[in-house]
């Protein structure tokens, strides 16, 4: 892919290509396609990202991607701020606000510990999330990390920060998903599923 | 995917996900990659595709995409301008160009004659290539459109059009792939690739 007959073709594929996921030939792919579409929608496209790559903000609460200084899940007067939810990354709470079972607020810690990956305890929000535990009036901390020792770690070292507290911590449940038959599911999860078993709700009343 | 915390970024994955290929996910991962590098890498981004779509031309001989009116095949004076490859795409072009074997110029039609698509002979550019047969010294026509029967159709097309003005007209061979297994091959091709047999040549000189 050296005969690009258009220096500023080979130019957008090459910034195109730097995009994770994103080789050259479906850079390429996107550029002709570009090529073909209205002006509007090419400058609309350039112009979001532009936009928000400098408009964006980050929550000064919680660190969730946020229009303005605190984002609207803090500001809501409806939402329980004295639970906040601990999670590693934005696409976290997205995820865990479409399912409407959450009432309260979130920390995003913007990572993991994972020392494989060189991401040590200082490259978290973890102080932030500390200074929140004293200067709030925090009733509950949970944990919603991932389920790898990544997870666990993360979640044993603020736990042990946050210990003094004495806040009521919990962690999202672990066990057998909806839906799942039981011959399928790995030994850990079932182990964890029957240590943590819940009273029976028939759902009858 | 209806819980984004700011509009800035909702409308950049909106428009990122208008991309071909590019599903909500996706678009999400993009924009939260972007938000993450340097604002020079991203602005570098936004320009290159609104550069490239406010100055990219059509070679006004070809059709290939070029900075300038005319597209540096068509201007390089050792390429044989007599010999003119019929080609589908500008990808076809890069193909071929890639192989290194090819010394005349091209005609990109822009498309292949697709009556369930919708795309008939007059969405395509043979006009103009009937137009650089009557007026240039045009000594032969090379048809490298794909091996399908959109491609022959409009190989047949073309063929008949230009058959009045005694141009001898040949078309790229079809045939088993270099490294292939005879077994493998699809007996329609390996039907042609017999019928098309050429002389043999041992490489011994």
């Amino acid at each position: 892919m050296n005969s690009f007959s258009s220096r500023l073709l080979e130019q957008c594929v090459n910034e195109l290509s730097r995009l994770p996921g994103i080789g050259k030939k479906t850079a390429l792919r996107l550029a002709l396609h570009l090529l073909k579409q209205e002006d509007l929608t090419v400058s609309n496209l350039a112009n979001s990202v532009t936009e928000m790559k400098e408009q964006v903000k980050y929550c000064k609460l919680c660190s969730n991607l946020s229009d303005k200084d605190v984002c609207e899940i803090c500001e809501n007067p409806r939402r329980d701020r004295r639970v906040i939810c601990v999670v590693s990354d934005i696409r976290d709470i997205m995820a865990i606000e479409n399912t409407s079972q959450y009432n309260g607020v979130y920390h995003v810690l913007n990572g993991i510990i994972s020392p494989i990956d060189g991401i040590g305890p200082g490259d978290l929000n973890i102080d932030s999330l500390i200074d929140r535990v004293q200067q709030e009036d925090v009733q509950e901390i949970i944990f919603a990390l991932s389920g790898t020792i990544e997870g666990d770690t993360t979640s044993y070292y603020i736990f042990k920060k946050i210990n003094d507290y004495s806040i009521p911590v919990s962690t999202i449940a672990r066990g057998i998903s909806v839906g799942d038959e039981l011959e399928y599911a790995d030994e850990v999860t079932l182990g964890r599923s029957i240590m943590n078993r819940t009273p029976y709700e028939s759902g009858i009343k």
